[in-house]
């Protein structure tokens, strides 16, 4: 059968562009014993993404150009190899950015659609929800009364942080992009306030949002919104550091109210959900439970078709989509 | 008797000024029930008294205009209303600038000069020492191979964070301010290395210092020299953030490279030992016994006379000193 692929054509020079891909077709492979062969119905775009395009030193090997784009999916199975898996099961994995993925069977995880539809494993009940998770439960430790504020809260991690800060009995303050963006986190999650960091008073709203200063910070954007977050911090205040999507094309991140780190004696912490699996089952558990019970929401931005996955990973980074961008492939 | 006293004149503005400070006489007053009235023999001379005599929202109140400076001491007892304390007896407590003060017995603490002379009690057998006890063992916790880098290395803090990073079997790196430090850094305290952050070469000294990067920050200083340290990272890397002196008259201190934060997945932790008592009798152990066998060495830069407080002090935060920064009083 004929595979779709995307692969990275070249590092981007600052803003990542469309050219920075390319569209080929190959054959599929056979899968070997104990692989499978896979169908991806759909791509999961994800921030982190964008850190693995440069070539620059960071926790991953950086995405080698001329080879598929990584990216975590959600699969049928087509032909299995391997015992544990049937053709028609759908399993989530890392099939990247094409059509057809051969994978081991050990490093695919079966879903269950009674419990939600295949791309919320993408989601919620996916890396982003369980990066929400790791960072608000076990970094951000918030208790009943404090005020927890994400940035990106319209994204896909952020959105579940501040249903999860609610469901601690948080005040959850969220920090996006537009009004419109604003009016989904408050009205449709169920956040006390956002920000929207585009408006010319967003000092000013910041602060009336978080009138009794902020707990724990779940960090997804850096700059000026990490900034402002620092100057409002409460005394033993916490920080997960989650993303730096302000910083992604080269731009300046730097930090300014340092002296609260000293000062309000936080703890700043830098975390990587997959070097955590040992709380994936526990997350996961939850996190579908909260769904179930309609304590979590979520919502998606389905790009079709692969060959839409470069636009869709730009808008992305711009900020375009509200909560997961999906691509449907299949 | 008569008492000399040293009171805030005024808030600095940006540097401290000798006219800051205001040197007054008054009778001492006599000790009530509980209390005793005690000479102070040796004054301590603190970043943190920075901090104090500024009016912004920090930790602890502000140094009040018009009152005694708060300090540490050791002072000996001349009149006790205490069971538990006799005259002759040597305390350390919070005397302020002054020559004589009254305290509540239970507020000081006796000292032992059969382990160590008085002046160590403010030193690395007092809350110096401690705090480079509790910053580097609770949250620097260092592992033998590793590297851990220490700014203001010549301090009282810095001096003792390096040689205990040594005693954990680490590779221990100091930053210092001139050559006559770096060489004492590296001679008399036993670092393996010692980079001058006045020097030209500054960037590729502390790169050809920390060949296997950096597991563990100590950070006294801020702004360049913390960003540099940043810069060197390893994954997984712990700062322990006791001070940003660089920024104790309003200077700039930004951070540029917060990437590492999250690329390295760093802890950053700010504290203040007062808030860790629970500690203080470990660390004060493990000390005197350092101390005692000559593993920890510490050196001392004296200035004689209460009257002489206030140019010590501005020297000081100058980094004219050497070691411990110590006010003979009597």
């Amino acid at each position: 059968m004929r595979n779709k692929q995307v692969l990275l054509a070249s590092r981007p020079k600052g803003q990542v562009q469309e050219s920075d891909f390319r569209l080929v077709e190959s054959e599929t492979q056979a899968p070997r014993e104990g692989q499978v062969l896979a169908r991806v119905l759909y791509l999961s775009l994800d921030p982190y993404m964008r850190g693995r395009m440069d070539d620059a030193r960071s926790y991953a090997q950086p995405q080698p150009v001329g080879e598929v784009m990584v990216g975590g999916t959600v699969a049928e199975v087509v032909e299995s190899k391997d015992p544990g898996l049937r053709k028609g099961d759908l399993v989530t994995g890392m099939g990247g950015w094409q059509q057809f993925h051969v994978a081991d069977a050990k490093a695919l995880r079966k879903i269950d659609v009674s419990l939600a539809p295949p791309s919320a494993y993408l989601g919620v009940l996916g890396m982003p929800g369980v990066t929400a998770w790791y960072g608000l439960m076990q970094i951000g430790k918030p208790k009943a009364g404090e005020t927890v504020v994400v940035s990106a809260a319209a994204g896909a991690v952020g959105s579940v942080v501040g249903q999860l800060a609610k469901i601690a009995g948080c005040r959850a303050v969220g920090v996006a992009g537009g009004p419109a963006k604003c009016e989904h986190v408050v009205r449709d999650l169920g956040f006390d306030a956002c920000i929207d960091y585009k408006s010319s008073s967003f000092k000013d709203d910041f602060k009336k949002a978080t009138p009794d200063r902020i707990d724990v910070v779940f960090e997804n954007v850096g700059g000026e919104v990490f900034d402002s977050a620092l100057a409002r911090m409460n005394a033993f205040g916490r920080v997960a550091l989650c993303g730096l999507v302000a910083g992604y094309s080269g731009q300046d991140i730097a930090l300014h109210n340092v002296r609260s780190l000293l000062v309000n004696r936080l703890l700043v912490q830098g975390f990587i959900v997959s070097e955590h699996l040992e709380i994936w089952p526990q997350a996961l558990r939850e996190l579908a439970g909260h769904v179930a019970a309609k304590r979590i929401r979520y919502r998606e931005t389905v790009a079709e078709g692969l060959e839409n996955a470069p636009r869709a990973f730009i808008g992305m980074l711009r900020g375009e989509n509200l909560g997961k961008q999906v691509v449907k492939v299949a």
